[in-house]
């Protein structure tokens, strides 16, 4: 293949003459031989540092810095990679050292070479439009990097978002399906007192909600960008208007919400809004993680386990064991939330091994992030869908468990007395009896209050017409 | 030592005369003999306990389920104790199985004979008030415990931001002071371009306010509790009005933000709350560990580091190095940080563990947090007083360094162009020469250019003047 | 109180009479309020601090450095500390800056001044014995601290590799004890193919004992020290007789292997042997609490569980529900999992933080060391007595949930081939019925052909006589 | 495009007409849409299962329960898939739930298509050979999978310990190039005492070596499998004789040590192997990291910096600031580390999460460890290559500063005592003078015995001839 020459400090170097990247790409090819993922696989990724290309070039042509053609093609390179053109052109690897200069030489060249291809100039013939000197004007790494990677965030926490809503509503729908199902609750995987399989899945409906809430805030967190500070903070090299003007073309670009941070030295070494939505998918993912523990303890069985609900089957279970079925969806998902925690991990030490004024690590917290949400967004379409939306309740063995259970006297302890209680339950276990028999046998309560006491509804604290319309915020009806 | 007959359901069992707790408390410390460290170490959880049970007490004699003389007794039991008395009864281990029934059982075992002291009865006496029947009346460990801890973080990590607002100002007052002092900043710990230290420590004043920030949102969360819910969330054997009246009691007592949760079956099987918190606290170690981190390495030398700043002597740092100081609490500080960033995993661990209605493994959340936070409270402390308060600037040698750098070659960027400037900046290494002498010698630019070029002011962003006033804030002034 | 003056680079300080620490003791009590934990904490570092000073007085005597007289009075002031005198002199917090220098300043100190006392001179009065000058003599405390820690690490190891012994031998008694109990297993938490209750016994003694030796190797990475490395590992100040003569005298003193490391530069700046044994501490927790999780799980009910084996009761399991009892050794014995995996973070980020020649950080990684096996030891006790010992098995319903199993069909799977045997799992599972029934209600097999097929002993890949007599290692008797 | 129809107990499914892979592999695809990397993506694992079903089925073969004919169509297309045909047909992703059974499925099904299309039968036509009943026969996702994983784990380990050896070599030839340079060690980031550059990475060689023999270690423990256990350890379905014969032809066919585990129960369910392979993994990178810390930080500059040794520069280190040169490979390197410790994270919970007679997360620990591997392998190698092998020393500066060096003292320590010792520093620091001057000055020592004292090989304890010879194991010459 025969190639171009570039230059750098190295010396010359010699691409290959149909790519749009030049010497600084390849050199990094050479040099981060690590994932064999282009940054190309975060499309979210390629189009945040197109949109943060374009509303700089645009700042600099406000301020007269770019002349108007240059700024012109830019922005209309810019416009092509956003609408798909050229991902294939964005290779250097997902992980590489130097705070992402790499990812932003990758998009400096393959900008100022698809420019020159628009303005009728050979790839590589930098006189009339130069990487650095004009796509990469008033900029640095350390502010654009950052940037395009809060945008991007945005964009994929977005689908994330979806994604969650997805499966809040699919435990919510439940919970409505399931409120007139009693069983017995339990505490420390002890038969514990009655509820309703409603109340079971209305608990996650909610609790899911809270976390998309605070995935919410931590997607603000991404609004404050330190565009403008180029190098270190300092602004040195940009146009005291610049940064202004730059994240305004950039919030209309987006149409999201980005403002300038009001202290670019504290932004442009801080990774802490990235922390903070590791640590908001991962309370997500604890949660998340601990409901799909609880579907595949409730529908285990069939005949030696719970057995309360059943999971639709997906797939054949085994390649021994005829006709088993396995929960093999809540699987999937418990093993994507171990993997988003380990992530956090990962992330947590790339923030704290930041130095001085710049956080070196960057790209492994990005890289760790799109990942994370990428998996997670699958597995939360895949859990709503394909299991949660499925599920069935095995009523009749729900309500016999109720009905035999020895902490159903929790219900009558205050009539009766603690100690008293626990002496029928101690009773009632060691003669295989029901409870019920045995306060009535001691003549403790009349049958009248027996049923009183025992009534379902007053016992799991749901008024079931109530519950019914209660959908999926809040339960308890009093 | 004589002692008193208690009984429970594995029979009876003689508990010291002289003690306040009984039977279900031995048991316990028979049970988790694990970390020797009595629930007394957290006197934030002991009176937090009282509160509870105190509020418990008010709402049931308001519903008329308790008679006042006996409520009067254990109100009177609960002030006593969050006045201090009788913690030494708080005898379980914080390391214990059963999701804090130990905990709670501490607490009516504590107040209950407390109380029957007051009232004139002999401790043990359990027909005059009984732990469980009356002391532990409506409720359940699961909500009991939740709900203490809840009001006991919320103390704690009141605290706690009082001392990381004194590290913030620490930091901010660093940023006034040193405003005018010029020197080189770092990106990747190489040489990039001019800053003063005073935007340094300013950049650290201004990340430790965002910290603080989500600390307090992380509090928040605190404030909803399920109180009322008993076992399960469902409420069963409390009165339909107690939850109401025992949180409204609870706000009083405490003159905490403290709310019913909205889906009492939901809360109770919850930490999310608790891994909120965690993650803020890691959120904000990461920073600080990253801070003291530049502290360390600022501080280096005194003659073969970086030398920039002094921070001061608090003890010989060396058994065989006479005259060596080392930053010892910057380093104590990064400790605390790690074992704070370990705690956010063994906090991950027990949260996604909880199975179905309840979380069994809350205790060692909670002694997790209360440490982290004691610790972390502790660190900060020390930080802000003995470190950096004392912190002096290397003036000369930082201004020295800002006069031989390279990278000033940065400030003239784009009057020369970056291919140029790279040749020059190759030349001044090569040559062990400085970049104005050669830019000067090449005739790119005027003396007046230059002058004008790298002027301090201009190089850093910042206004003297502007920045002297702007204190902790936003240095950046334009 | 009154005092006596001592003075170091800050100047003058006057510490307490009575005590027997000095001025650079005394500052580090300023310097390090952190955990309110001193070293005396951990008996077995402060014993293992006495054996390496007292092994580096013997070198030092042996060498002619040190006066017989004055090492005979740090021998014998070493002896009283290893046999309990003087711990409460142990006062550094455990969380200390300084890589450890406070804890080797506190032990030269005490040590000097017991060995005045002993002399017969006033504590304080260094001119006859210089905490510095003799008792540190050849030393520096990135030498003395990591192989202090190490000897003492070996001996908390050992104590924990009774307890995990202690857990292997109960496991293993009860896999002989139900040899012969037939029940099903379960994959996925799904019904699989019949197994005993005295094979899965059987299987956690053997992973236990894997475990086991894992600890024993890591124990073995103990053995090498730096003693003799001095400041950086290069011996400056250190006679080069040394370091071969003083870990001789440790090696006779502590009874344990201790040799020097080839690499002394390499070995003081490594902590790989900390963090080795803290992954075979994760090793083990990992399974343990696995086995935990099981043992809750195999308990689970009484009515609404799984029902398979009952844990003996140690204490009412609520403070609301009467007769309830709950798994809360399983579940203290899960917490301190936690724990331990947590503090193995925290390790991995302070070994990973150490700096050129030294990790700063030691205290901490040393400190959770300590109390993770701490820890761990009591749970192992607590689990293996209080808990395993007494397990009992249901026996009955087992046998009822073999014969009920679907899976079953697994046994017969190459007679009558995987599709068919869907074909019939299937049917069995809609009309409630058993395989067994359907196998031969369709005349797949001969009455005489499913007794032999579905032998127990067969199914279980267990010849009950054998397995009798297996034990704990390997149940698998073909 | 047209299909065949295929059927399992869900029904019929209609698979494309010329894919090898079958019914149950197109509904993993469906269930699994998570990470979009095929199992493909790990050649060493597709490879080893084909190792795998090939080994299985010469042992049913020799026990006659397949008749040559077909065993020898399974074993020539394992043949062909070892050698590389048809990788593209194992497409289910590489997170997927059900404990590895889409992969078992898939590699059963493409086997089976293969070795019937080798038969002359059309794709599809099981009656001629069967994916489960033949291709299966006698096995289980259970045993098959983990053995695959085991195997494919010893060959890429075997690789990354080649990369580990490169780097060792590396550091160990550096350690031989700068065993005449002298410079000033370093504690806690602080002046220390003298040592050579020679020493600083002859530690690093020690201590990669180190780690290596643990890697060695880990890899060990991955030769005992459980194949031959089928489902849950018992072995059934599987010929008494099998376990044997299947481990001897594993063996065989892979060259590697392969061994039936003593208890298959307790093999099934136990992925301890994999932990302590991440765990080995952890221990180096922490060290590998720290190294990759020390080299950036003895590499900061070129002017502001440490200066002590230079990187070979790689490529431009920035988009705005000409002439600068970052530790790229370094830092590349440091982040491949901590997402290797974030990938131990998420293989302990993977771990801990195991139930009863299986881990149904093994998906996600093979996946991350592979992940781990492939990317610390093409980081070490880059490492060796790239960076380390062209470092250069710094040697007039390094020398400067031992020579300046307060320090120093230290040297004369035992001859003027440690506390005018440290006045000596101490004035040393405050006039900016040198402290050589000064002992003479006092008069302390005559010039002679300063001179001897201070003898750069006495302090850092090299003999220099011994030093040059030395290599890289153990430079502590005496």
């Amino acid at each position: 293949m025969s190639g171009r020459n570039e230059h750098d400090l190295l010396g010359d170097f010699e691409v290959p003459d149909d790519v749009y990247y030049g010497v600084h790409t390849a050199r990094a090819l050479e040099n981060f031989p690590i994932s064999g993922m282009p940054i190309a696989s975060w499309p979210d990724l390629v189009a945040a540092l197109a949109c943060v290309k374009q509303a700089a070039a645009l700042a600099n042509r406000d301020l007269g810095l770019l002349p108007e053609s240059k700024a012109d093609a830019i922005v209309k390179a810019c416009d092509d990679i956003r609408t798909g053109w050229g991902h294939d052109q964005f290779v250097v690897d997902v992980i590489q050292g130097g705070a992402g200069t790499s990812t932003n030489m990758n998009a400096n060249e393959v900008i100022a070479n698809r420019a020159l291809e628009l303005l009728g100039h050979d790839l590589g013939d930098y006189r009339y439009l130069h990487p650095l000197e004009e796509v990469n004007l008033g900029q640095s790494t350390n502010d654009v990097y950052p940037t395009a990677a809060r945008v991007a965030l945005q964009w994929s926490i977005r689908r994330l978002l979806s994604a969650v809503q997805m499966v809040r509503e699919a435990f919510a729908a439940k919970g409505v399906e399931f409120a007139a199902v009693t069983k017995i609750g339990r505490t420390q995987l002890q038969d514990a007192v009655p509820m309703t399989l409603g109340q079971e899945f209305d608990a996650f409906a909610s609790l899911i909600e809270k976390d998309r809430r605070r995935l919410l805030e931590s997607r603000a967190s991404l609004a404050e960008v330190n565009l403008g500070g180029t190098a270190i903070g300092t602004g040195l090299n940009a146009h005291p208007d610049y940064a202004t003007l730059a994240c305004g073309h950039l919030a209309k670009i987006t149409g999201l919400d980005v403002q300038s941070d009001a202290n670019p030295v504290a932004a442009t070494q801080d990774t802490s809004c990235f922390v903070q939505i590791s640590t908001a998918l991962k309370r997500f993912v604890v949660n998340l993680s601990k409901m799909c523990n609880d579907l595949r303890l409730l529908s285990s069985g069939p005949r030696a386990g719970l057995g309360e609900i059943a999971l639709p089957a997906v797939q054949a279970g085994s390649s021994i064991m005829p006709g088993k079925v396995n929960p093999v969806i809540p699987e999937v998902v418990n093993q994507v939330a171990f993997e988003v925690i380990g992530q956090d991990t990962t992330i947590t030490m790339a923030a704290e091994a930041g130095q001085l004024q710049l956080n070196a690590f960057e790209p492994i917290i990005v890289h760790s992030l799109f990942t994370g949400m990428a998996r997670l967004t699958a597995a939360c379409n895949v859990l709503a869908k394909r299991s949660i939306a499925g599920i069935t309740a095995e009523a009749d063995s729900l309500r016999a468990s109720v009905e035999h259970s020895i902490s159903l006297i929790t219900a009558v302890n205050q009539q009766i007395g603690y100690t008293e209680a626990t002496a029928i339950a101690q009773e009632a276990l060691a003669t295989n009896r029901g409870v019920v028999e045995i306060i009535a046998e001691r003549g403790l309560l009349s049958p009248d209050e027996l049923t009183e006491l025992l009534d379902p509804n007053r016992i799991t604290g749901v008024a079931v017409g109530t519950a019914r319309a209660a959908g999926a915020e809040g339960s308890r009806a009093r």
